[in-house]
């Protein structure tokens, strides 16, 4: 592993060190300075990168309202029944109003932090709207080389970049509710394609049923599965279910890994890895700079007053900021 | 306008002449050829963009089954009613499963393709997770151009890609019903931030002082709007609140103009198309370069194999497919 010759280097080598006598601190530190761009995080995610494939890497999605977190909580128990150990990654949209993640419902979960086998993190997006996904895989990166049995990603809502992290995840795991409006509307938000198992929970309600048969009707439209997605109920405040559901997630992997399938979603991983840090190196890069030279606003001028138009302005920047500096 | 000396000029120049006489085919000629990415397209784009700024843009978001498109509906009737004309663009990611968007809920909407003073379009996805809103701003442009009194844009989910269809909007009407779960939940999306108008709709539902109350307490943990976003009630299906609303729009809309704040919201728009266009030479560039040559296979062979990490591999991939080749 090559290391600068720096000051620096210290930093990241005491972070490594402490993946490979397994510190949780060291695990948290590297968090931290991968969503702060720490200069030391690229250092790290080198040498973490060549320790992954360990984890089994399971993608939590769903609308609000649907009870995830308490579900993502009995699956922590269900893992830890096992005698497995778990992180956890909660990717929350946090909103600027109230200054973080919603923590009403992640007390139940961070009551577990005295249990060593469990890890937690929220990572917010700090007010910054589009912020959330970008240090998704790196951090992925970081759980699964640190060693966790699973690792456990947990989006917010069902729109697009939610979808984009589950491409980080061997197995994704949708979860629904009845009564919220979003069963059929669910295959407006492309949750349908993307989802191993899925899960209808809050099941003691009068629609639970017909919630299922419409999930099981949209998934018949296709006939074409290799891995026909199985319908679990839960009722997951009592912890009903929540056993089957563990066992299908499982038997899914399995699935994957008896098939040679693995490898299919672990290029998956790659290519949404790769696209973060192509984004990070051009769209960001770009953005940065022409903001902090000014160059961005005389861009603007020039747009507002039609002299220009954003393809051609889009080249002349590609050009300056990614070709002609070193 | 310089356009290319090719049998291909007259595509554009005919569309370009369809735009100036208001030939609705023109329009929607425009817009396929942008959505297939016809090497006409620049050029359409490259001059309509100088005609833009004659219509008021208002986004219109919000969770599925909250009733947008019964809303949508009438608010084109009230904009009908004012002797305003109007475009309608329905980003609507939809499913490869059914092939298209969900039909159910369009077709009070194009019943009325018989008056010429509403177009609507609705942009599918066609099957591509995270295709949805590669082209939505160019088509905003070539709505605007065309020369409509408003221009709504619609999508379905509060994710973070349909946030940032919100960008190129001057107003943003956030669209909640209640029971479904998601007034509390909203926050987490980001929705709070973006709106200027926040609409209850289903308010013949018991909850529906409750969602009103709980949406205004969350605004008011902000004390520095420059326009503190008001709530309405409707009932969308009965036509019931919709003139308040209307009226509140255009409030929002005057109130832009008048403090000047109108160029802010144009830069954001103009930011959002600078953006689109950069990830298309950057990031689109490079995936399809490097899938087309191979070279991908080979980067994600060694990325299994732990020779190589995204972040090497990103930089050299820009500089083989951006600044070497011309």
């Amino acid at each position: 592993m090559y290391l600068h010759e720096s000051a620096g280097n210290q930093v990241a080598e005491s972070i490594i060190q402490g993946f490979r006598t397994r510190k949780r601190a060291a695990l948290a530190r590297a968090v931290t300075l991968v969503e702060n761009g720490s200069i030391h995080a690229q250092d790290i995610l080198e040498e973490t990168f060549k320790h992954r494939g360990r984890s089994r890497v399971l993608g939590i999605t769903g609308s609000p309202g649907v009870g995830k977190s308490t579900l993502v909580d009995s699956l922590i128990t269900a893992i830890r029944e096992h005698g497995n150990s778990v992180g956890v990654i909660a990717v929350d949209p946090s909103s600027p109003f109230t200054g973080g993640a919603i923590l009403g419902d992640r007390v139940r979960v961070r009551s577990r932090t005295t249990d060593d086998q469990v890890f937690f993190r929220s990572l917010a997006s700090r007010g910054h709207l589009g912020g959330v996904s970008r240090h998704t895989g790196d951090i992925i990166t970081l759980f699964d080389a640190f060693g966790f049995d699973y690792v456990l990603v947990e989006t917010v809502g069902t729109g697009q970049s939610e979808v984009d992290i589950m491409r980080y995840a061997h197995s994704v795991l949708v979860v629904m509710a009845p009564g919220l409006g979003d069963d059929i509307q669910a295959i407006k938000a492309g949750i349908l394609e993307i989802g191993d198992v899925f899960c209808v929970n809050k099941a003691d309600h009068p629609d639970a049923d017909r919630a299922v048969s419409v999930l099981e009707a949209m998934l018949e439209l296709n006939r074409d599965w290799k891995w026909r997605p199985p319908v679990i109920k839960t009722v997951a405040s009592q912890g009903k279910g929540v056993v089957e559901l563990f066992g299908k997630i499982n038997m899914h992997l399995e699935f994957l890994e008896q098939n040679n399938l693995l490898e299919e979603r672990v290029s998956r991983s790659h290519i949404a890895s790769l696209e973060e840090n192509i984004k990070r190196e051009t769209v960001d890069r770009i953005f940065a700079r022409s903001h902090s030279d000014g160059t961005l606003d005389r861009a603007l001028k020039q747009l507002s007053e039609g002299k220009t138009h954003p393809a051609a302005l889009a080249r002349q920047l590609i050009q300056l900021y990614l070709c002609s500096e070193k």
